[in-house]
């Protein structure tokens, strides 16, 4: 990636517009109008054979006309005619051009493969492309509205401490118009379309640098540039630039939908969450939260927890937010007894001075209210967020008061202030937003929204904490020669050089050797047949469970030897594994790997035997997998509880479990070696006792050979 | 009940103001300024010693002064004077009175017993009283706002088909302004606050039967009159006047918050839900969901099924709705070719005919679409609900074209049209709304409300579709004469006689006797002990599983009851029961008895084992009990999936389970004499093989008894 050039995009010293109209209701119109109505103070080149002048200003026949370097050319001319203009423009060593003409990949394989041209001629000329089939980029900062968006047609710019970057220009004109609303501006406006070069992941990891950008807001459907994405999401962790997003298509329906849309690709939605979660991308469900949520994320307040304490003035209000709070994961505060005590000083004697604290009516009574309950709250030690949660605010409330009050307060205090108010005058909410006070309409958007803030800083905390652990070996154990599937024998060698615990065993080349590891290992034992070749033993009669003496031995032996030679022939087995047969009470867990063609392959944890099939209780896990994310990831299966020994039984070793994780994790992740595996069961025994893997299917991808 | 005094209530004719006061911001003053502001046609008694003229209204001293029938007195006067003012209002004849004055319940034990107070007052004079701490109760119709909520100080009175009932006169306010701007009103808006005579269900029961009104709007922390809510939800139904309803206090801590809120009785939240599945109550779960949501139910469509076909301007939008509708229930509807076709014949090449039918900016185009693409769209068999999501809706848009072809078409169909308006221009929305047609500016509440609309009808016409199961038998079988535990045995004769199968067995005195049982029954068999002082059989070695032959069931027979010589003493014994032991491959269920203090006994079907401990997997039933509600619940069991026969397995008897679930049922809500009960395990067997009651605890009432 060539910064300068997405530079040159975001911040243009001059615009040439091909297929200018004079007409500023036209697509090659719009953008010279909102380039002037704006005051962008770069040069600005209408490009159209057929004008000598377009909105006042002089014309060029063509791009190569024009008597100066070009840093962003918008293209707003029929599909057809769009390749040739391109290399007029590489020809011409324009740095960057937008595409808004439409006509390619949205429109079947014809588009598809004229698309794939737009993206070799990115390259051939080191230009960077925008679209096609695009709204345009905008940089409200210096005016540079390259977009023929309507948005834009009517109003004044909000210009504001955010960047919205979307594949979708229309969703883009949502969330900054919804955000308008409430009295809040962005300084970047992306729609990238089709996204033939330039992509959402790369304009993120560069727009993360810009220090006039506090909070990211994204609307995807897929992701071109896995690893920008990653990239950018560390340093916005980093940072404390928090990383909002709506990545659509989450159903298998909303997914076909999104490939006729934008030509997204298929990574599973599932593995999104994952990847999300592990970066610290804030995921949100709907264009509503992801363009009022931002309020919050744009605090520089940390808070210190989850817990809330609520002022309201109906207690019916107070009852539904205590409701929506510990359905999101919040805790009600505990108010201290001091902070009765002082509470019920400021308060009349019909107000509640628990949490929630029920001011009823008594802001009509006490302008100064809220500057005496903030401080209160606050000082209590245990309250992380105040929600001010108001009904029917109107005639009779103060509301610049309450305003003053909340700004000044959250200014000086780590503490966050979120106004609620339901049913309230038409233009309560926006003063409050429009202060810096997030402020919200729906108990339930104010709710979830302070429950995702409040997650966003605990993890980030987490994870300043922690140090992704490697794994423990500096020298990487060599991985076997051979492509493709291995025996367990030789899987599980594998994963013991890689330090997870497996079962004690012994492959053994004849009977009596067969009957001598039995002994050494000890009854009961298990025998199973050794081959690459078969992968389901089972299904072949090739595992004898539950051997409990030398007679026995010798008989499982025999037929495994037989079941063997049947079904793949006498040369294609390694001879039988003797095993250890783990008796004591365990849980069973199965690890497996998942290869995601934008985020490579991605470490599975589920619940053993029936469970996964019937309540699919998995979790997905993405380099670098910490032995914290492990234990987060085991602990949010359903099965969990059972875990840590429900029904009065003793807990089982999770802490045993979580390290093998971690060792699978980094075979899985760090060799990229891995391109099937199915470690199933892994026993998880009773505390102390540890783990082992007892089957595993592998299979070594030819790059790991 | 008595309807007449409820009438008095919501159509007074004359209305008398005690503690009136001249300035219409005092508490009673408000209610007098309304009356006239909002043009009450009936009389206006203000009653104050104080004053002879109130608000220019003739003032008399006291309510006995008042030289005319009074249908409704207003008592605004402090909560001390209260009780003595309800006496002179009983001796007086005053049919309803409503109480603003707080005080009460919401003071602690003190106030409880003056409520209580009330509540006796109430009952002696036949006088129906709302309140204390009450908002009051208005009906627009007539302009008998008797209410002191700040709500009414300005603007118009909006008007419409909706009863909004609430415990809270806050929350009453927040959705009446809701609706309101969204051009929606009502015709009742009461808020009852502590509930000490007149509650919520009563005003339901009696509001239901109201011509004038489409849709009741119910909020409530708890039920005072479980029989009148579900009296009233079935006339309900079966007028298709849907109730919504918000039941806040969901969470163990809300409920709590509830408590000290309106005095909220503890009946369990989940008995809530079940209720109101039961019955066809639409439960939301926000404020704003119970204010908007009511737009769909409003309108006298009736959706055939839940397929939705989507109108947009947004690849993006569609690919979010669709998301949204599949997750929460809603189908994709699919196109024909023949409508995909003429769609074709409408709209320009670049839009896409498919689900969702993205026509872009063809809007700004073609005024007419909308009254094109609607009858196409709903002509085509697979279309239930049309939503027109649209993003950025502003200049070029013809709204009221759009409105007038929605509604044109909305009322010549029973297609159901929604809109949905993304960042639109500020009264797009409203202008929409005003004018009778559904609409949203969030995708996500938008969906919602479509979902719940159509869970709503589809699940009404279920109900209609099967009348209530009752109990084949015409003679119910007799009880057990004694109160108290039964024995298992016992309990399985019960349980038998009202159809359900149980494991065979004989209850047999002495050893010799328990020989030949088990030789009648087939070894292997179970052997307990039998006692109805013992619930808990294995605790104490009552219990002897898998005997295979005569000389193990003479030993069992032994340390049987020996065990039980020593924990009960040879007298409290029955005897040993000998038990068929079911071997065959079986599914765990227990069934059980929840008891509610509003709603009465409640039937929970629960997976067994572990899963209803780790994954409290249960549903439950509330009376009438059909097998279509029994199956509707085991099959929304987290487990159902394994009754289905998971892993390539034959189904379990999923039929006979339900069959048994009904007869529990019949025999618990027929009888209402058990006070406990838990069949546990109930095993439920292949396909076709039944299911049996394999142990069970009974508990009888003293009135079963």
């Amino acid at each position: 990636m060539n910064r300068n050039q997405l530079g040159a995009l975001l911040h243009p010293s001059g615009i040439a517009v091909i297929g200018a109209s004079d007409d500023p209701n036209k697509i090659g119109g719009r953008p010279i109008a909102y380039l002037k109505k704006y005051g962008y103070r770069g040069k600005i080149y209408p490009v159209n054979p057929k004008y000598a002048e377009v909105q006042q200003l002089k014309c060029y026949p063509s791009i190569t006309d024009v008597p100066a370097e070009i840093d962003l050319a918008i293209i707003a001319i029929p599909g057809a005619h769009v390749l040739d203009t391109l290399h007029e423009c590489g020809r011409k060593k324009v740095k960057s051009v937008i595409i808004f003409s439409s006509g390619f990949a949205e429109l079947g394989e014809e588009g598809r493969s004229r698309q794939r041209e737009i993206g070799k001629i990115a390259e051939m000329y080191g230009m960077r492309i925008v679209g096609p089939n695009c709204q345009g980029v905008a940089n409200f900062s210096i005016g540079s509205l390259a977009t023929f968006s309507t948005t834009f047609a009517e109003g004044q710019l909000e210009v504001g401490p955010t960047a919205i970057i979307s594949q979708s220009g229309a969703v883009s004109a949502m969330l900054y118009n919804i955000r308008k609303k409430y009295g809040r501006g962005s300084k970047y406006w992306i729609g990238t379309g089709n996204e033939a070069d330039v992509n959402v992941a790369e304009l993120l990891d560069c727009i993360v640098d810009d220090p006039d950008v506090r909070v990211l807001q994204l609307y995807m459907e897929d992701v071109k540039n896995a690893g920008a994405l990653i990239a950018a999401a560390g340093k916005a962790r980093e940072r404390n630039k928090p990383i909002l997003a709506l990545k659509s298509g989450r159903t298998a329906e909303g997914s076909q939908a999104a490939q006729s849309h934008t030509g997204a690709m298929a990574s599973e939605d599932i593995v999104f969450d994952a990847v999300f979660d592990n970066y610290g991308i804030v995921r949100l469900d709907s264009v509503v939260e992801l363009a009022v949520f931002s309020q919050l994320f744009e605090l520089p307040n940390r808070p210190k927890g989850n817990r809330v304490a609520v002022i309201t003035n109906s207690g019916g209000l107070g009852v539904m937010l205590i409701d929506h709070c510990k359905e999101m994961g919040l805790e009600l505060a505990r108010l201290s007894e001091e902070t009765r005590q002082r509470l019920a000083g400021v308060l009349p004697a019909f107000a509640s001075v628990r949490n929630p604290v029920d001011v009823a009516t008594h802001f009509l009574n006490d302008r100064e209210l809220l500057a005496k309950l903030l401080p209160i709250l606050t000082a209590d030690a245990g309250v992380d967020i105040v929600v001010i949660g108001l009904g029917v605010v109107g005639r009779g409330y103060d509301v610049p008061a309450m305003i003053e009050h909340i700004v000044q307060y959250q200014g000086n205090n780590d503490a966050v202030v979120a106004f609620l108010g339901v049913g309230c005058q038409d233009d309560v909410i926006a003063s409050f937003s429009r202060s810096g006070v997030p402020a919200f309409d729906d108990p339930v958007l104010c709710v979830k929204a302070i429950s995702k803030y409040v997650a966003y800083h605990l993890d980030r905390r987490e994870a300043q904490e922690e140090k992704a652990a490697t794994h423990g070996a500096t020298v990487k154990p060599a991985l076997p020669k051979t492509a493709g599937f291995l025996s367990e024998y030789e899987g599980k060698r594998l994963l013991k050089e890689w330090g997870m615990p497996v079962t004690r065993e012994m492959l053994c080349a004849d009977e009596e050797e067969a009957v001598r590891a039995a002994a050494t290992i000890g009854y009961p034992v298990v025998m199973k047949i050794s081959s690459p070749y078969v992968q389901h033993k089972t299904d072949i009669g090739g595992v004898e469970l539950n051997i409990r003496d030398e007679p026995q031995a010798r008989e499982a032996y025999r037929r495994l030897m037989e079941n063997g030679d049947r079904h793949v022939g006498k040369d294609n087995i390694d001879g039988v594994l003797v095993q250890e047969m783990i008796t004591d009470r365990g849980f069973e867990i199965s690890l497996g790997v998942k290869r995601d063609p934008a985020f490579g392959p991605v470490v599975m944890v589920a619940s053993g035997g029936i469970y996964i099939e019937v309540l699919k209780d998995f979790r997905l896990l993405v380099p670098p997998v910490t032995k914290a994310k492990a234990r987060k990831a085991v602990e949010s299966l359903i099965m969990a509880p059972l875990l840590k020994g429900a029904r009065g039984k003793k807990a089982f070793d999770v802490d045993a479990l979580c390290d093998a994780i971690v060792s699978f994790a980094s075979l899985v992740t760090q060799t990229d070696a891995i391109e099937e595996a199915d470690l199933n069961p892994v026993i998880v025994r009773e505390q102390g006792k540890g783990v082992a893997v007892v089957d595993c299917v592998l299979k070594l991808t030819s790059e790991g050979a």
